[in-house]
């Protein structure tokens, strides 16, 4: 009953050990290949080409069982944060900190949401539980590392033991790297920054509790262990992605999306959108190379899987149907109430299986602003909304990925209503394509494409050379070459395309 | 920018912070009420109506905002384990515990298991990171106080730093309250447990990480804060349910679901059935009453709502696609494949929602067994399955629940396969249980109600008293009454129908 073992593994035993694993997985009599009919008449046809693709991969991997990065992924791993749900719900976070025992709270926002209730909320929850805070009210929307960087000084001599972020996807993003580089005080900001542009280092440590409660509904930042930033120096959005950097619990309550002006409504959903659309079609999990050496290097944005698929699928549904609504009628308490959750379902399934084009695109195109300035944002410099600057190019992106998976993008095309019964399958991306443009054209106040936003052709050398470094989200594009000239050809046709799409 | 607080808060001012808070929740002028065009054309209702019940029960709450006890939920949360899913996903054990620092594991298992390839790969997983462990393989199966407090003392002296549960829900359990006790060493063991037989005490403290490796596709325990166990004294089947009870990781290896016997298969799958159409048909989240005072108490069995309905009903079209497969042929891998997603995805679902008369009215019927021995069970004394004693009563309790929600009755049946256009509401129970019917029989070796275990109109009195202080669950059942004597009437019914189903 009792083993008490300590080995220090040899090389030639993890060897050993790992081929026997390899053997032991897929033993020489095979169900699926012995009996071929168990794969017809499939109502769920991608979850099964899973199943059916785990195990082939897994034969061929048995040929050179040895090399990992060689392999290709044969599993897929689901987190997210908890995630608490309702109208007024804010009021409960004081208790949330007293019941984890949090005695300093660095509450981390922006200067706009600083106005608005949820702060004021917040901090009548804090102060209820006779829990000491600071606020951080400096966030910048679309953080730059020298942001982020200012935001860890206020951090770091005040030690709190508990982080709470308001805001939207820059204040919570910013939180998260708060709460990193607080409990890793010495590393250099480039560690843990995803390769190529920094070391991809993964986050071993447990982090302090992050609360984080979303103004937006859009960037599903509450549930994800993603944040965005630019780094200035190699003029390039990039980011930190690891599971344990994600929130403790997201606390979505829509009484705190109500003050977004419907331009706002309209952007942010337009991320959901594509988080949604991304998710979904991204080449599968089990496709992905290199099969990791470790499960902490395996990483989030790990490609479409079957638990994914259904957050992904249903964030897409409810998108179509209450986007329209909730950018229209700011008293349609209902469709704000559906897009938060939305997000949140979006946030879930991207956040487990990435997104890909549309958002490698996007970075460059923000960044890149030619001096567009998007209509009903008030602010002095031009912007151009990460939402906007990600649906730009859906319908260009999803013509170009349709080839790998029609069907996907076809049950994609059915979530916006069309019919498709009588489509060709080679047919499926002009659909979904035309879906998306009638979609962007009834939302209104959208670009026709990145012409509309101050880009001529003398841009696109720039653009492409700004999409190349997105490697993490490139890597999950169907269909685009691993090769670098080639992948630069695809890139400069679908900027091309993209000029009115 | 800064503001620090410390408040002691008086009952006045959490009484007028609250009476403020309930105010800001529900403004008077009210979009949905305003607006009710906003509610036709509804493609998902259940969605929608949990929008505008929240939004109802808010402005009740007005009339009276400092009785919690009298306002209805008005928020719901979602919280599961982390899940990694692949064939031969095992092996990573050994690197998860490393990354995590831990240096002592204690291996909970049963003596069955024991002598699987599972237990042999977690053994090696363990060894090759150089991790001390100790196994304890005394977990029984359907476990009673006594076997937990075995188990409890186990792993007091151990002392170990992590947890890893290698087995069926049985054994996944009793880790997690091995777990729990060894890190509240001096409280009562009744402590915890669900009221009304227990004191239903919150678990406040963070426990040590848990791992645990599901050997049968059905508990989803590896997702869920809940724990079942026999209360011998009491001669009742009660259980700890609380969010900080979840494993940290669960590892689904479909290779570790391979050796499970037909009959097992059969009746962990059923379970997962009655996991997914219980959660699917409990009461919506906002029905349930009280409304917490503190979000550490608002019961991980809330009811239904928006995120676990994605689940339940995912979980249930899958279920009743492979798990006939997986039943007949024991080499048709990509159905056990997908019944492990399956009970994971029903994990998550009803961990988050709950479940109610079939599980309510299954532990009496385990628990007082005349004399049924399941065929395919290899055990010295009598047993009746858990999912065969849940799955049971199910025509009759869905037939008696129809009426809370034909729609989403219909739903179940459709994921059954019936065409339900031209099924008028009112034969929505009756339609349903059709349908399980016939599923049940096509299954085989399934009893065709309560008669063919053993019981006789003789025990339905007893019957009835075990259910009752299924509390947790009954509270979830819609239709069922709240005045003690004719619940009682309602459950002797509904066993006496459940005599020949």
């Amino acid at each position: 009953m009792v083993a008490a073992v300590r080995v220090v593994p040899s090389a030639a035993s993890r060897a050993l050990s790992l081929l026997r694993t390899v053997q032991y997985t897929h033993p020489p009599s095979c169900p699926c290949h012995s009996n071929p009919g168990h794969h017809h008449h499939h109502a769920r046809p991608q979850i099964n080409a899973y199943a059916q693709r785990a195990h082939q991969n897994g034969r061929r991997g048995f040929a050179s069982p040895l090399d990992a990065s060689q392999q290709k992924e044969y599993a897929f791993e689901m987190a997210a944060s908890s995630i608490r749900f309702g109208p007024g719900v804010t009021q409960e976070v004081g208790m949330d900190f007293a019941n984890m025992g949090a005695k300093r709270v660095c509450v981390v926002t922006d200067s706009t949401v600083r106005r608005l209730t949820a702060i004021q909320q917040v901090e009548e929850a804090l102060s209820r539980e006779g829990i000491e805070y600071k606020i951080f009210d400096k966030v910048r929307v679309e953080p730059k590392d020298s942001s982020i960087k200012e935001a860890i000084d206020f951090a770091k001599p005040y030690r709190p033991d508990a982080f709470l972020a308001v805001g939207g996807g820059s204040v919570i993003d910013t939180a998260k790297l708060m709460n990193l580089y607080t409990e890793y005080p010495d590393a250099e900001f480039l560690d843990f920054v995803n390769a190529p542009l920094g070391n991809g280092r993964p986050i071993e440590k447990k982090l302090k509790p992050l609360i984080a409660v979303p103004t937006t509904a859009g960037t599903g930042s509450e549930t994800t262990g993603t944040a965005i930033f630019d780094l200035v120096a190699k003029r390039a959005k990039t980011g930190i992605a690891h599971r344990n950097l994600k929130p403790t619990l997201g606390i979505c309550d829509p009484l705190n999306t109500r003050t977004m002006p419907s331009a706002v409504k309209a952007s942010s959903g337009l991320d959901v959108l594509c988080h949604a659309l991304e998710s979904w079609t991204a080449i599968p999990f089990n496709e992905r190379t290199p099969r990791p050496t470790n499960p902490i290097i395996r990483p989030a944005y790990q490609g479409a899987n079957p638990i994914s698929d259904i957050f992904s699928l249903n964030a897409l549904r409810s998108t179509v149907k209450y986007l329209p609504r909730a950018v229209k009628d700011p008293e349609d308490f209902e469709a704000q109430h559906e897009m938060l959750l939305a997000a949140t379902l979006a946030g879930i399934g991207f956040g487990n299986a990435g997104v890909h084009l549309c958002h490698g695109m996007s970075y460059p195109i923000s960044g890149q602003n030619p001096g567009y300035q998007h209509a009903g944002y008030e602010v002095d410099s031009p912007i151009i909304p990460h939402g906007v600057s990600v649906a730009v190019t859906s319908p260009t992106v999803f013509k170009f990925t349709a080839p790998s998976n029609p069907d996907r993008h076809l049950a994609a095309a059915e979530a916006f209503g069309v019919d498709t019964t009588n489509v060709k399958r080679e047919d499926a991306g002009e659909v979904l394509a035309d879906a998306l443009r009638k979609f962007l054209a009834d939302l209104g106040d959208q670009p026709k494409g990145i012409k509309d936003l101050g880009f001529s052709r003398d841009h696109i050398e720039a653009l492409v050379e700004g999409t190349i470094p997105q490697a993490r989200v490139l890597v999950l594009a169907p269909g685009l070459a691993k090769e670098l000239e080639q992948e630069k050809d695809q890139l400069r046709k679908l900027f091309e395309e993209s000029m009115v799409h």
